[in-house]
């Protein structure tokens, strides 16, 4: 018997640990930002283990695109620093099951998918210091306009582990001149989120030749009196783990994050440590 | 022929390259505390490649005592993000050899130990925030004095991964009450070294029976008015890999870290990543 759906709107409120029952009973399987506001949201990339020393090697040289915030034991589905119950296999609203580096399917349950020699690494995502700034009366234009975040493939080369190389996907936020300092300051607070910006001002200088062409997400309007800013992007080690070919690999769909009990702005991203 | 050594003394004001090349060239073995003022000493830990994926998962689950801020690739000596040409078996003046969770040797060189499946990690260390605390006026009483930093075994549990775990070892630092909220700030600042203090007065609370006998390093005086704090301590990765018992792993000997090219105080510890 199907259950009944239930709307973003009326998780609005929730914990993490409500959201993540709903999207485990099916009931929900749609994007995650704005719930659980204060809670860090992750990324997620799950692969064999004979790749995770390597993809975690990749994730430490590269640490502004990939803020390892969690890593699960091989073929564990919990993910036991991040929360209390989170069982990766159905606690993430929408997957992406990538084979020999192509998409295969899009999926709300990998349970069939899951296998003992599966790793789970958890990064930052955006979510964190989006809403640090909002905070802080910071505007963040494609949210404020309800579009998707515009990202861009840079010409910044990634530092290389084994398999896993390329170049940095950055994200791009139009700020108020007056503001940019402010928000770099803010932003470095949150190392395990991409922390402060990675360029400023003329797209041309990280490679990048039109910002009204992202090559993901949606163009936002740059005001006057408005510096884009450049930050790096979690679809990077998406992209560097789809180039790398690997027979098997799982991560979120875009906006489609895992919900942790961690704080945002927790001084680490491990559950209850001392 | 035996080539002249050089003093602690002669070496305060080198950078990081020329302190690692008298270190190289077997002119000094001493410790590092006030060497290269400024830039990142790091714990060592060298362990066979089929242990590395574990301990770095330990790793990323307990990261105030063990913030990584390098992993060199397998068998490659070169520890590239951290500095240009750092040699890992040459560049650090004293190590450890242990055989099956044992002290094997100590030596200056582990040329003739290396093997082209061992992996090194490279962890921040506490001269770290103590150089912070001390640019800010605050006291560090055993620098003050002389002495080792007191480490003590806590009874905080480590969040285990594989073969690894057991519990935190600490260090004592007396610091004035007015100055412990101060003393805080700084120290949150430094993720990749340890970061806030983990506790705070009473020893019972995390296990301590008495600060004057420290198991390790040297006892220091706690003045009236002052607040004795806890820092996770980088001797804790060096325990747990003792404990577990592996065939083969070298850390470096206490006091003698390896010296980075990177700031102390950078955004990442990767070497020039824009």
């Amino acid at each position: 018997m199907a259950q009944e759906r239930v709307s973003h709107s009326s998780l609005i409120g929730s914990s993490p640990a409500e959201v993540r029952a709903a999207i485990r009973q099916g009931t929900y399987d749609g994007h995650t930002a704005g719930l659980a506001a204060g809670y860090l949201q992750c990324n997620l990339a799950i692969l064999p283990e004979r790749y995770a020393l390597d993809f975690l090697r990749f994730c430490q040289r590269n640490p502004k695109p990939c803020p390892v915030v969690g890593v699960g034991d091989t073929g564990d589905p919990q993910m036991r620093t991040l929360g209390q119950d989170i069982d990766i296999r159905t606690d993430v609203p929408k997957y992406r099951v990538f084979r020999d580096g192509a998409l295969s399917e899009e999926v709300t349950d990998i349970s069939d998918v899951w296998a003992d020699d599966l790793v789970t690494v958890a990064l930052g995502c955006s979510f964190t210091f989006e809403n640090a700034l909002m905070r802080n009366g910071i505007p963040v234009r494609h949210i404020e306009s309800g579009r998707n975040v515009p990202m861009f493939r840079s010409n910044i080369e990634l530092v290389p582990a084994g398999p896993f190389s390329g170049k940095m996907v950055v994200t791009m936020r139009p700020i108020p001149e007056k503001q940019v300092w402010q928000t770099r300051t803010i932003c470095a607070r949150y190392p395990q989120a991409h922390g402060a910006p990675i360029a400023s001002g003329d797209p041309a200088e990280i490679g990048i030749t039109d910002l009204s062409e992202p090559d993901w997400g949606d163009a936002v309007e740059i005001n006057a009196g408005e510096m884009p800013l450049y930050w790096a992007c979690g679809v990077t080690p998406q992209n560097v783990l789809l180039d790398a070919g690997l027979p098997l690999c799982i991560t979120h769909s875009p906006g489609h994050m895992l919900i942790a009990d961690v704080a945002e702005d927790a001084e680490t991203p491990i559950l209850e440590q001392t």
